[in-house]
């Protein structure tokens, strides 16, 4: 480290971990730099509202010049990392190279598709806001083509709507999915009928919230029954195609297809020069620091760790707070001359949303369902949320849905084709009527 | 008309005039057919707010659906139109035929080059919510790459904003860029200052807000000036590139261009066998119906009518709201034996934003400026705002802003490419320094 002057960490990705990180270190006599493709910070946890047109994507993301704006000694760079150079202490962006003395790593994770890569195009996940609204697009279309088709002569259709994966994602977009079709969006057509829509939620494993104690996700399956979804456990999808999945050896036409199932850790973490796990995680010290090199720090869905049990911290934001506080502290006292500590997960306990008035928690051995745990979430979510305006715009959002069972943001943008439904015809004068043409769209 | 079913009316586009026809037919014993190619009404007036980063997309639009809902003589259809069989009766979508007893078309217009369509890429214009979204993309971005630049060790620049046309979209343009560049963003970055950045708003005719009285027109430009804008009239432009705009035989470097200049209707106007002006309008009778064919209406920015002193109704939301409800009138009428009446556009009086607290509004023979007209402004605009909803955020939205110098939704999404600036360097390890690879980057 240089003596001379103030040592100057590099926080890469400004996520839960690396903001939180930031924040404090900004306490310390350091420079920070924070490195983000993004210009904001997006609140993971209600990603799903947006996929679902329930928020706008700028209630739930902040700017992170906003969020750091007022330290002095931070600076906010939008740029993408490439690599890292850790014998010199150089971050290699797609613009330059940045030297630091301690580096944090926090660029998280994506999800995964088992090596089908080639399923993404058809079956979208949800890390992003641009894969939200990708999604609000595809669900909100499926209606309107529908719609359009059966206006156009061809009878109504049914849609599948299919949901892969159980863990509280794939349950929370289910359990919305589910209030859409047979609340929101009831009354608003007159050749289909939004309210027989098939919402299918399938797990690989045993039973959905994996991670959850059994009593829960028996809850929490019950719970989705009652808002309509189909819940099928041990099913592995074997093929996703437009317009139609594979399970085992059958096919079943899907209008949407969303992949809530696999999470790989950013390529970054193959870029450290450290071991790292099947999921690229990289398998950190007890201090979250890499083998060879205490100046770099991982933290957040690029770390892995166990706790004292044996069992991997999850990649939920409370993990990733704790740690990227753990480690700006660490810094701070290191300079300060005073020696590590390993880093502990203190777990306040878990909540899982399902849909309207339905949810489930643990706290330590209380184990809660229902209205109780959905009010649970929904305060600890608006307290955790950035910013005093997003708050109070994301309450009145909630209040507003749950009395009307409207959503506050319906909108398509950006293509209006849909995977699986055919082409439109190429447009013209015709003097044809409707009934010479018989149409070859694909019914999903 | 068939008499032995209800008259079947097609309205064609669901902004101020369709969407206003529509639900005044309802009232009426007549089948409604609205057909729009998004899924949402957009409340055009406030696209600018989208495009500043004010409010979400969600927060100024409202699904057809969901306005229209409630009328179940009423349907919605989500598709394009291609063109009309007059003869025949019939809409042409891309995908269907569609019979009429009255047709409504609607379908407003968008803004044109003059001739110079190879400009839109280089100066996107402010239409739709994604014109919005890729103007507030541009805008914010390069405010980063600007930083990113500076803290690649290329020093400092000074950013150039051109907005191109003094109608009411290019002064609300350029009031709300210039509160952004000096307010907004004053503190958040280190390498530059954001209050340095030049709002340059370029008009071709001799004063900007030409279809105001002359003593708005000084006003407004003063406000401007106020706000920091720099207003250059009877300037002509001669050509955009990418990071630059040509005035007269000076090149002048651009961040970014946003073109509120042409307006062009809708083609579909040239498809209804009337006759049209040179920006593309129908020239309509006075019922707004067209020559021979007294069952077709155009109204709102796609129809050319004269007021009493000969000037050409302007392409406003009042204008299409009462053609919209005129029309709706006019047929509800006739089906009941009533002889048709003649269009009278009544004014209730203009007003036009620039920017915080400042405006400037004509009522009558009344003119004002500044504070009041600003707040005359603002409460008509969340009063005709569609949803309760909206209009409480909307509200608290201005509230905040107003008192914080805050804007909600500073999110850039999509591509992170600004044309003009480089694109960035091939990703990988690297060992050189970054003083060995001199940028090409070029500086806007």
């Amino acid at each position: 480290m240089d003596s001379k002057s103030t040592p100057r960490v590099v926080v890469v990705g400004a996520g839960f971990g690396g903001l939180n990180a930031a924040r404090l270190l900004a306490r310390y006599p350091v420079q920070v730099t924070v490195v983000d493709r993004k210009n904001h910070h997006t609140f993971q946890p209600l990603l799903y509202q947006v996929a679902t047109a329930g928020l706008s994507p700028g209630e739930i993301a902040a700017p992170i010049r906003w969020v750091l704006g007022r330290r002095s000694n931070v600076e906010v760079l939008m740029e993408e990392v490439s690599n890292f150079d850790l014998d010199r202490r150089i971050v290699i962006t797609s613009e330059q190279q940045i030297p630091y003395d301690y580096l944090i790593v926090a660029a998280g994770a994506r999800h995964a598709y088992f090596g089908h890569d080639e399923w993404e195009p058809w079956a979208p996940g949800l890390k992003t806001i641009e894969d939200a609204l990708e999604i609000r697009r595809r669900v909100l279309l499926a209606f309107e083509l529908a719609e359009r088709q059966a206006a156009g002569g061809e009878g109504a259709v049914s849609l599948n709507f299919v949901v892969v994966g159980g863990g509280p994602t794939g349950v929370e977009l289910a359990g919305t999915l589910a209030e859409i079709a047979r609340h929101v969006l009831a009354h608003e057509f007159r050749k289909i009928d939004p309210r027989s829509t098939h919402i299918l939620l399938l797990e690989g494993g045993p039973r959905i919230l994996p991670t959850y104690p059994e009593d829960l996700s028996r809850s929490a399956e019950k719970q989705l029954g009652n808002l309509g979804v189909e819940v099928r456990t041990s099913t592995m999808v074997t093929g996703v195609e437009p317009g139609a999945i594979r399970i085992g050896e059958s096919r079943l036409p899907a209008a949407v297809i969303l992949w809530a199932a696999g999470v790989a850790a950013s390529p970054l973490g193959k870029k450290l020069a450290a071991p790292v796990d099947r999921a690229g995680r990289v398998l950190v010290q007890p201090d979250l620091s890499i083998p060879g090199h205490p100046e770099v720090f991982i933290i957040g869905d690029l770390a892995a760790l166990k706790d004292e049990h044996g069992n991997l911290l999850p990649g939920v934001a409370p993990v990733a707070i704790q740690e990227g506080r753990f480690v700006a502290h660490t810094i701070g006292r290191e300079l300060k001359g005073e020696a590590r500590r390993n880093f502990h997960y203190f777990d306040k306990g878990s909540l899982a949303t399902i849909g309207r008035a339905a949810a489930v928690a643990q706290f330590g051995k209380i184990h809660i369902s229902g209205f109780v745990a959905w009010l649970a979430w929904l305060f600890i979510h608006i307290f955790f949320l950035i910013g005093f305006r997003n708050r109070l715009i994301v309450l009145i959002q909630w209040a507003w849905s749950y009395f009307t069972y409207e959503r506050g943001a319906r909108l398509i943008t950006g293509s209006t084709n849909l995977p699986g439904w055919s082409e439109p015809k190429p447009a013209g004068v015709s003097s044809q009527s409707p009934a010479d043409e018989p149409s070859k769209r694909v019914a999903v």
